[in-house]
């Protein structure tokens, strides 16, 4: 297997015509799509619509392209989007494809020279699964937990990873309750952890970190429990990256790791954000690739660079290393949308890039106020 | 003379409790404080009240520590703020202070002392100068370029500065032209260059960064005219900030250099930034002031760090890098919070510290779609 | 011809599950939509892409459901949205059928009997039309005045609608100029009047105001020219309603009026408003369609309301009778959702429904600081 | 006894020169200020600090005109801001005086003719109380319920009205919890109800309210407990206006009823509204006080409008009348800026003028997703 990745712009949330140009040009394998992880223009809030728009624009295309079902499509490629470009960000979508031989042009070298990149073997394996639908009673609690951890599981088979070690990345999208789906519950006579929108949308991220965190080892079964939820900050995983959507009633999971049964020239690594300051955490994950940045990423690399994700939080604390921030108490702009623009510009400015993947709500994803990086680099 | 530096928190737009502090414990003699540049918590936009609030508070309490009215202290103390602490930015001010002879806790080694800060000579030295008012007529045109390049000359000569060489930060208050303003020169049979606000101020912004090229030699007075603002970009200074406010009438000016004539172990140094991701900027002027940071300022380096200044501007060409932004045609977040927000993540992670001072609206203040940074730093 | 109206709500921009259940269970006719005009959840301005993510949705149903492609709709059938549903407004958009014969249902009397309605004779007529496309050298300019004008005479005629006295409701789409556009234009050796974005808009809607306005004779083709836009306000439509979008590159015309010739129980009427707060003309509006608002309209007379128009603007002078309004120096929050939020806030308690399109960018439509409003009611 | 009411414009939060002038000019007399309620424009979230601006600013312009100090008259004189000034809303301020004898200018008839305003006896009076400092451990708690409807009872006692029937509108503005008086509170070995910053100051509204509603006999002792809080909305006072606020650290009440002891020509009176289209409650209490709005007040009757006050909330169910508001959602603008400017819309439109205090955060002041309007109005 090979896995290839193409980050390309969009001129609106509705424009997936690069993407269709590659497809057109041969470039890209419509059935070759595996996953897409991008950034919209929108606020990146409830009442964000840019990411439905795009998975439409985007299924609609590709389900001319490949004779699927939009539907159908829909249910077997993850399509995840954050929303809000803040700041230096660039709207653009990464589309993680993978096919059985590589063309010439993507071939690397044999997969399990190291050389300049120190602990990272193999090359970049990708894998996809689908969790069985959630009741919303489960919804942010051990059950939920449970779901999340078996679908990283399959995903991580999925793309041939054997160890947990290897996995460097994981992208979750989860259901959250909406009105209907609590009432639901509630005439099954159930009960559920909040009735709180946003409470709600929280806890299934926090469970959606502790799934990856226990399917990778991060974190023992014995270890945490429904009341470490949103307290105990000191568990986490450093390579979780979940988000909580009404658009889906699964959890909808991604793996990137490396393995030496791919080929290619791609490779993943990953450190975790101590806090919205940390370039060091920058600096290392792409040194760990064999990119120096002193400061800047020197443009003969930048061409390496395929995607970077991040991961964020505005400090629940209130401070930065000792000083007073003022996003969480800021009645005009939401304190997410403050976060991915500070730490995009932080990330832009190591790398020389405005296209990144930075995403807030990074409970339990990274340490406590902190968050976490993944970046995709071809082998020099 | 010897210049000295404080860096304070406030925990609201009327705290000026810290600076109070230091002046009843002696820190800070009240009588010493020649200016302040800060940024409060509000929006940075016309609404933005928490200036006037700071303001007013300010020198509410200077008044009683100095036994000067409130009127009088305003007159001669220029006090700088720039609205919205976006993103990870802490509100803070810093107090620029004089004083004849250093005390020993100030005092540094001999100010010739080159040593590692490079072409940086002599120590920091300070000086103001207010310029005569401005009629609405001539705010944002060649007699505004004129006032303001004179009153920079006068304050360089009260900072006691020679050569226009060792000035590396000048901040410039203009007035802008309110509708009172622009009635009564209408009446008094006088043409306005616009009569668009957000134009008027603009051009205000812009006479200042002329005013102030003009007056360090950076720009030739036969080469530009009316016809170059907001027009020819290719010229600019890389050394003023200039902001344009309804509080003032006449020019404030603060001049920030180094001089042979003045002790203590404090240094100024600025570069020029070529745009929003230009760490490379950041990284030089603190090597200019012999601190290194790799890829971050360390913690014994960070505590010579007195002082930084940066302006900055959302590319008005859309994109950076070859990549489109979104920060113009935001309709919910107005550009200058976003591009704020992003380079004061980019140089906080470069020093580890969110206390900087950003502000936007950069018209001919550095390179297009840049802007510039400035810090003043303690000799090691 | 009879013309019939349904009011949908959405409980997303990409929901238009409500118009396919009416065409489903058989109640609208999917070839029957001749227009539709509707208030989506975004912001309203440059960056509000539910406008677009509407419109895909609904052109990919009706394509499902009439057999045509989705180009073809596109292109023939209006679909002017107002994005903003600010303060009470409800998401909801309005869609005008015609059809040959009227349904025992929708049969009303006959059509000459004025009856309780007094000066509002004949039925709901309605035309649409597009004009030829526009080069952006023309866009805000006389030669936009006159396609405007020409297009809606043509969409007169297509609602057989003989006096312009009959009409009360023109909805235009007007292109604006793109940067591409721009340079198109500039590339062929023509000039522009104006290269800043919401200028460019906002004298394609001003062109598109005095286009109706001179096609209805309510100003005469003598009385104005290119420098009475955005300058003289005493020039207006009072039943222009335009807006102004880079998604269509021709005038898309939709007339409403009153007609003999036409069936059904429906008829139009409108009035200027003079400024935000003209409740009159909320309840002169309803007098002339017989319904009664005292001080609001009874549920039996509130099932009878099948539409209502509304078009507004913040009072450029700062002050609404006298006393100043903060809505044009608002740096959080856009002043046209200022506006649409306080319109909104009148007409819905006047009428007691909150489904009601309140569309911003009123220069030239309806009296300086008012705008208009235009209700479409069945007969008692 | 005698109140007199002035309501008067600011150019900026920072401005209380109309009040000045008015000093100076004999026609206000500076020990006469017993209270003022005033709108600013600030966000009115957490993050407003035109509160704090106006509040310096007022005290520091009352200290030079009584010779009192800053600090004493802002015990002394409860001062109550509520930020945002959305839509067609003017910042202005509500100046409520009382003096021993009326001038000439201020007398009126016989107290006890009723006259025109059918139930509406006696004249304005006044009334102000402080309660003792709150434990933060008591915030939003029965303890703070006895609180408040003892300062209730006291500053009625101040105004001499003897029924609490007298009483038509009570301000009061509650002490929140800080993250430092949490602190102080745990220490001392206190548990709090809540830990969350904007529950707590939900929770301190609502005991707020149910204190008043506890003085005024609208609610009973035994029919409600710390359980009902923000749950059983049936319960509530239609007299109750509560704002909280980290500035106070007790209760500041203000108290305006009817009384056959005060003289002058004014009156209050107030009514529930149902929800945010209640456009019935807002004639019903001008009517009240003898005042048509058919549909809006004519001139000669507005001169006599001295003072209106309105509390809203949008409603927490998401529907209006049936259909879905979008106020709760928005990510871009918080939800009591949408609904202050959407009542404020309504509330302006009857009555043609835009100086109205609309205040959000009506949780059991009112009817569920309605609020109350309170009007100080002279006899004709």
């Amino acid at each position: 297997m090979q896995a290839y990745v193409r980050r390309l712009s969009m001129a609106h949330p509705g424009d997936v015509s690069a993407l269709e140009q590659l497809i057109v040009s041969g470039d890209v394998a419509a059935q070759d799509v595996a996953a897409v992880i991008g950034k919209t223009e929108g606020n990146g809030g409830v009442n964000d619509f840019t990411r439905g728009y795009f998975t439409q624009s985007l299924m609609l295309m590709l389900a001319r392209h490949t004779g699927r079902s939009r539907e159908e499509l829909q249910q077997a490629i993850p399509c995840v989007l954050s929303g809000g470009t803040e700041g230096v960000l660039s709207p653009h979508y990464t589309v993680l494809c993978r096919r059985r031989d590589g063309s010439p042009a993507e071939a690397g070298g044999p997969a399990e020279a190291g050389g300049p990149t120190g602990g990272v073997g193999g090359r970049l394996a990708l894998g996809v699964a689908m969790s069985e639908p959630l009741g919303a009673e489960d919804i942010g609690r051990m059950a939920h937990v449970e779901s999340v951890a078996a679908a990283v599981r399959r995903a991580m088979q999925d793309a041939r990873i054997d160890s947990p070690a290897d996995v460097h990345f994981v992208q979750v999208k989860c259901p959250c309750v909406t009105a209907a789906r609590a009432q639901d519950a509630i005439h099954r006579g159930k009960t559920l952890p909040t009735l709180d929108a946003n409470r709600s949308m929280a806890l299934a991220r926090v469970a959606g970190a502790f799934g990856v965190g226990l399917a990778l080892g991060e974190l023992k079964a014995e270890g945490f429990g429904e009341e470490s939820f949103l307290r105990d900050y000191a568990l986490y995983s450093s390579r979780a990256s979940v988000s909580s959507g009404v658009e889906v009633d699964c959890n909808e999971v991604i793996v990137l790791g490396n393995s030496p049964h791919w080929g290619g020239r791609l490779r993943v690594a990953h450190r975790p954000m101590r806090d919205a300051l940390d370039i060091g955490a920058v600096v290392d994950v792409l040194a760990d690739l064999g990119i120096a940045a002193r400061p800047q990423v020197a443009p003969q690399d930048l061409a390496r660079l395929a995607a970077i994700f991040v991961k964020c939080e505005p400090d629940r604390r209130g401070r930065i290393r000792g000083h007073r921030h003022t996003m969480l108490d800021d009645t005009d702009i939401n304190a997410q949308r403050h976060i991915r623009g500070a730490v995009a510009g932080l990330v832009a400015g190591v790398t020389g890039d405005t296209r990144i993947f930075v995403s807030g709500g990074a409970e339990h994803q990274g340490p406590d106020g902190g968050g976490l990086i993944a970046v995709i680099a071809e082998a020099a």
